[in-house]
């Protein structure tokens, strides 16, 4: 038996909320009907007990029995060889599940986050590097416009690496990047109404919520 | 029998040659005695026949008989399972591979490219943005340097991990930002001083100039 726990912030501020990163991990566990538990550790104080499970001083790691493993795409390839709610069976699907896995965290997500960063602190204008890193963001979700309007999921079946996918590109979504690209705009509203999400996204803000009453 | 061909540009400018990233797979597949073929594809003119393998309409792609594969984190864990020299074969090594594979491509690569793109356009002074962009890359380093003054390779023994690591921080090692990080340094001198780095690196550049012949 497997002894899953998740490990997350017992605090974080209002406007991460719903978007921290133990969500997919929740989300993943939830589609595959794995027991699991979650455990807070300080927002404020990241000493060398939390270095050791995650060496950024970031969050989620994830401990199955005494192992402990950290980034969320290696969680979730991870869990994936738990259940093939997670991964598909036959080895040409779960390549590419596996080759979207990457695509998101190293194709969509490397230009995204620097984008919402500058959208985020109002650095969102005139600018050359603006324009650079906006016009990024532009040019993935042309490519994955015809993508999307192509397939209902990445690998054929619902997978991690839709669980990551639409993760990634919930974020752009929040700012409204997405008038001009409706299959996408269309593909995170089929994720976000999976009831696993659904119950991933209400625990962890649950989960934030009571980390306010503690303070 | 596999039957391997690496999918590259036939060409590319000056700037990025050397850091194309069918480095990372000729790199692997050098490191495993692996035999592959490399095909080149036109830089200028990216069809559908490119972007039916590469959805974002780059490069690399790996084929492995009939399977084609993209994503060079995608490319290396599937060639990790063909031999133990890319791949440790106990399962805890192997989880600390992967959980490095994203970190570097997830944690680091996510805050060193944009920062190149910074210092690569001369943006590289003065506004918010760029402080920002640059204290992202720094604290990332921070975390990495006691990682690396404790051991030599990621996983215990040299790993899939350590090309991506080792290739993303070259990029920036080459605009001068680790003179205050000797020991991400030294990791990457002792990676790239390995003779299967060396070959890669080197068959790269021919590839590139006997694209320059040809034009």
């Amino acid at each position: 038996m497997s002894d899953l726990t998740v490990y997350t912030y017992d605090w974080v501020p209002e406007p991460p909320r719903g978007y921290v990163r133990d969500l997919r991990i929740r989300w993943a566990l939830e589609e595959a009907g794995l027991p699991y538990k979650v455990q807070g550790v300080p927002f404020k104080d990241r000493g060398p007990d939390h270095v050791a499970h995650q060496p950024f001083a970031q969050v989620p790691w994830l401990t199955d029995g005494d192992l402990s493993i950290f980034e969320s795409g290696a969680i979730l390839l991870h869990l994936g060889a738990k259940s093939d709610k997670l991964l598909p069976g036959d080895a040409r699907s779960r390549i590419e599940a596996v080759e979207w896995v990457f695509g998101a965290l190293n194709s969509i997500e490397m230009a995204s986050v620097p984008w919402s960063i500058f959208v985020f602190s109002g650095w969102n204008e005139g600018s050359p590097a603006w324009k650079f890193f906006d016009g990024w963001v532009g040019m993935r979700l042309d490519r994955l416009e015809p993508v999307f309007a192509k397939r209902e999921w990445l690998a054929g079946t619902f997978s991690v690496a839709d669980i990551l996918m639409s993760d990634v590109l919930r974020l752009v979504n929040r700012f409204e990047r997405m008038s001009k690209h409706p299959a996408c705009r269309d593909y995170v509203a089929r994720a976000t109404a999976r009831p696993a999400f659904k119950k991933a996204h209400a625990d962890q803000l649950a989960h934030f919520a009571a980390g306010d009453a503690k303070r």
